[in-house]
């Protein structure tokens, strides 16, 4: 047999090897910078008057268009433990929320699920302190799940979509694939990935932080 | 062409590609029992006698043969924070060293690097107190690398050797990859892979968690 006929063969086969490799997979662009989110609290109306009787203050903006850090702090009182001088984030929310790391969790005694933001239907719930006035939440803690905010012009970029899975090769000295990455698409969203400080130190990230989509999350 | 030499031909090309994908790569056996390491010290026979004025207690064995933990506890005390109750491993080493998550190094306020267990000259020193005595360590301070502990046995059934690194599939709640996973073989060693509580919360792992080697880790 023809010797070029044969390397011709060849190339399709791994031509098309490399097609359903790369089929339904998420596009691997440019690296996305990462940040880290501590602690945090969002507040409803009525939470915000018990603890302060007066609107939030705005300090600064956030990453995010529209998210403000406030002046206002709290305090988180769980069964086993105490947290002072915890961010609040405006502005005000339908619903009460407090973002935790399992580290903090577990210094609280809190059992927090890991969660989508405003996903907070049965999880546990927490007393906040301010100096002034005290709140308890019936639900609201959990710990983020991690995710990527994103413009609809980054995520045909990515070839990801809205709630898409993907997983992130985090380039900190302690290098890790996370898995179950979530996408989140939203016109008034800048590309930034966000995880939280357990997840920071086991890949020992430091400033300025970077991670690469690397493929769609398969499922296990 | 014959269809038969066609497929002859792809089912090579296959073959290849598939023997080109695992050379050189670990094999993917069982899974690996995973067991937390939360902050420890060991010490030398010289801080042992500052520190308490008598030998090691022995409480109980740890899943390493010849390793134990001891009645004795001690407070980490660094330039921003200070630990206490802190755990005391047997036996006496030639060297002191303190190993912590990069969560207690914040809290501490040292910059504690990444290193194998033992290797810690020009590491960050710290003092020690008992009680009843203090010890002062010039460098020591550490966060341990994540390793595999294997019998030279485990070792030939995973197809890996001493000082290698591997990708490990952690199968948590929070999936991830760990990358830069040394394998560590001794005849006394018995199969456990060690991390600490930074990187088990980043992937949601409770108890009976297990990992399971997915390759060598490629250089970037």
């Amino acid at each position: 047999m023809d010797q070029t006929i044969v390397e011709g063969i060849i190339k399709k086969v791994m031509d098309q090897m490399g097609d359903a490799k790369t089929e339904g997979a998420a596009r691997c662009g440019d690296a996305i910078p990462v940040e880290l989110s501590g602690r945090h609290v969002h507040l409803c109306e009525e939470d915000i008057q018990e603890l302060f009787g007066a609107p939030l203050t705005y300090v600064k903006e956030l990453s995010q268009p529209g998210q403000y850090l406030c002046k206002e702090r709290v305090r988180l009182i769980g069964p086993s433990g105490v947290i002072d001088n915890v961010a609040v984030l405006g502005p005000a929310r339908p619903k009460s929320q407090v973002e935790l790391s399992l580290t903090d969790a577990r210094i609280l005694g809190i059992k927090a699920p890991v969660r989508q933001s405003g996903d907070v239907a049965g999880t546990p719930g927490i007393v906040l302190t301010s100096g002034t006035g005290l709140a308890g939440l019936q639900e609201g803690v959990i710990v983020a799940a991690r995710h990527i905010h994103m413009s609809p012009a980054d995520a045909a970029k990515y070839g990801v979509a809205d709630n898409q899975k993907v997983d992130v090769h985090m380039d900190g000295n302690r290098p890790a694939v996370f898995k179950d990455v979530i996408i989140r698409v939203h016109k008034d969203f800048r590309l930034a990935m966000h995880i939280d400080f357990d997840e920071a130190n086991s890949c020992g990230l430091g400033k300025n932080a970077r991670g690469k989509i690397v493929g769609l999350t398969q499922e296990a």
